[in-house]
């Protein structure tokens, strides 16, 4: 029976996934939360899951690594220090980090792409989530990931063209910019909308989470997945035959 | 320049059409309506548009092919008779049939059957349309269009799967089906919305139109195209190059 | 400590409130379900709350008045003698009866009924809902609260306004009918949206339930308050100010 | 007949606005634009409407005062100042001032007042909202005018409870903040959305405009209105009878 690791236990996602570990008839090794011995759980488990800090992610990482134990890392806000990090770290044990782990989204990212790529710049890309009132960085790591896929459909870099934190006197819009916008309140597990809009019409591509479990879920599956694979970096994609 | 003739050129849709021959820089050849010449028009008419009513598409189709004449036909609610008459008059000349002439609806029609080929029958698909107060028929033919690239996808037959006009007792859903809800109300163009519900998440993808100027322009754009073509049986797909 | 029990224990919403009556830190005093002894599950409660099904619900009504103890319904699909049945029994007991029991819904019945008593007939209303694949009523008892809090802004009554289940050749919308669509599917706890359409313009006013736990918890709340009311009828809106 | 002079006649909503004049079977008295005449257009006009720009309000606000004539304003992006000359100004001649005349909007912010009010400040507040690629300013002036709506429901002055631009790290949301979210992108007339976010629900409610029209309609209501009242500064609420 896999034993899973969870680094970032005691948070919303940690507990939710050690419910779908239980859930999935896997084994939970344990769990460590700051200032924890990452190492030590790294030692007991076969494959470890990471939903902690973008912080507190290099040590995690350096334990994995350590031990030779895979790991999902599913903690956003990543700058690019860390996917360089991921990438070396990808060169000893597979890693698969994913900004968010269901089947629903993920499939969603694969439909922005190829939406992208058959309509002209003369259709607005735009992009809207909403997330409870705790989450504490925006946009959210998921709304990102389909900027990402609205720009790789395009062939250009997201960075180039993302539109954040409208606000004030803007002036029109600039042509083949991808704009984000960021509510926050109440409960809401995560619900992402694109909007493709052109004169007179727009498609409107969204995403509703009911629940923090489907990602959990998510995350245990691709954990047993990876926890069979060679050395290498990997995304959801590729658990869920999106390729 | 090419010369369009009008079916049913005192309709909504007709007179959208008229204004959006004129916008293209194409020739209006003339409208008619219940009661007047149609084999008069399709003698004046380079290509025709035909938005009538099933009833009197069957006279226009026999005008067009009498006179040789291509012809774009966007009327809904046709019968599978209808379909069988379209099909044998586009062995001698070019038709085009279209429940929906607009760029961004015929996107979606592709995106939804890829989707539902990829989600397993644990996916619910329900499709909700809105239109304005005085539509007549329900679903609308773009809801249908949508229902049927669905089950395409699955690689069903529709008229076996579909579930329609929802009310009282039914009893937990039939998986499988593919249900459609319907919403009339003031002067609302053309709403369209396919829900895929899975366990704990829904992708929702949907469409739009802010006027009929839309589907205009896409019938003209299509009957331009048609002008030029041999005999046989198009659609959309084939006009905005979505094969 | 009040003692809570439930009818229709079995159930998606039975087993919901059992878990919202251990959190309020009241007692549960048992449930039942289908075949069991109402009577002796009355007699044991201080007040009792009933999710079965309009035919259950007969049985219980009369063992809640038998032993004098306060009922809550929330089981929905009630027809007309139903409702005289609650009437009569509330001459002796406290019934709260409601389709709905969340502050959310409740509230928006109020803004419905108060949007539809400023607005003319030129503005139509619909109704649309969306619920899980297990839901066996269409429209739901929600969705049929809304129609009804529109129909009496109105000044209308529900029954001679309503069109439910459109499908076909319908020929155009009827001035005044207030429209019913239902959507059905995965796991969906309860989306309910009321849509006044005008000319060039629509408002949407909505509501969207996360889980059925703020069902469970409204109808415990309504419970503790029940208990120490006189015998007569009430709805959500006296639990929850909204008169 | 009631002749009406517009200020900014060379933008989108001034084109309208000249249009629904005529609609309205009123006289279009003449339009200018920067760097025109406004005070002979004010000497030959029975009431003004301005859709122009904040720096020249100023202007036209001196030339519908010197001439003593009504002026209704529609420019957004007004300043405290702006509306300081405004109050000013109305000691003289009627004004009056709305982010946006139309009807379903004006009863929208009224609906969003009182349900601020209900509910509790554990219900999180959120406005989001979509116009065309041209707006130049951000939020749009209607989802100010529903964030004061809200603001004046918890009986919090708006400025202090504002949270625009979310982006980056922003930390857990602060209880009592209002948030605003924006969407730029293709032909969008305008549409809001003001969600109220408690735990486990959310109230939405929200409005879509199909074209300008139904605000220059709107516009020229209030400036027919507005001809025949005494000096003073009035509201779409008085017109539309919201009040």
């Amino acid at each position: 029976m896999t034993k899973i690791g969870i680094f970032g236990a005691d948070g919303r996602m940690g507990r939710a996934i050690a419910e779908a570990i239980i859930d999935s008839g896997a084994k939970l090794a344990g769990g460590v939360d700051r200032g924890d011995d990452a190492g030590a759980l790294a030692g007991e488990s076969d494959v470890l899951v990471d939903f902690s800090s973008p912080e507190a992610l290099v040590g995690h990482l350096a334990a994995a690594r350590s031990a030779g134990v895979p790991i999902v890392i599913g903690t956003t806000g990543l700058a690019p220090e860390h996917h360089a990090m991921i990438d070396e770290a990808a060169t000893a044990i597979p890693i698969l980090q994913a900004a968010n782990t269901s089947l629903g989204v993920n499939l969603l990212a694969h439909l922005v792409r190829e939406t992208a790529a058959r309509l002209g710049a003369d259709w607005d890309i735009e992009i809207v989530e909403m997330h409870h009132r705790h989450k504490a960085d925006a946009p959210s790591g998921t709304a990102l990931l389909l900027g990402t896929a609205a720009a790789e459909g395009r062939g250009v870099a997201l960075e180039d063209v993302a539109d954040r934190g409208r606000d004030g006197i803007t002036g029109p819009r600039t042509e083949g910019d991808i704009g984000f916008a960021v509510l926050r309140g109440g409960s809401v597990a995560g619900d992402h909308q694109v909007v493709f809009a052109g004169e007179g019409e727009r498609l409107e591509l969204g995403h509703r989470a009911e629940s923090r479990a489907i990602f959990a879920q998510g995350a245990v599956k691709a954990a047993l997945w990876l926890a069979g694979q060679p050395a290498g970096r990997y995304s959801m994609a590729d658990v869920l035959g999106l390729k």
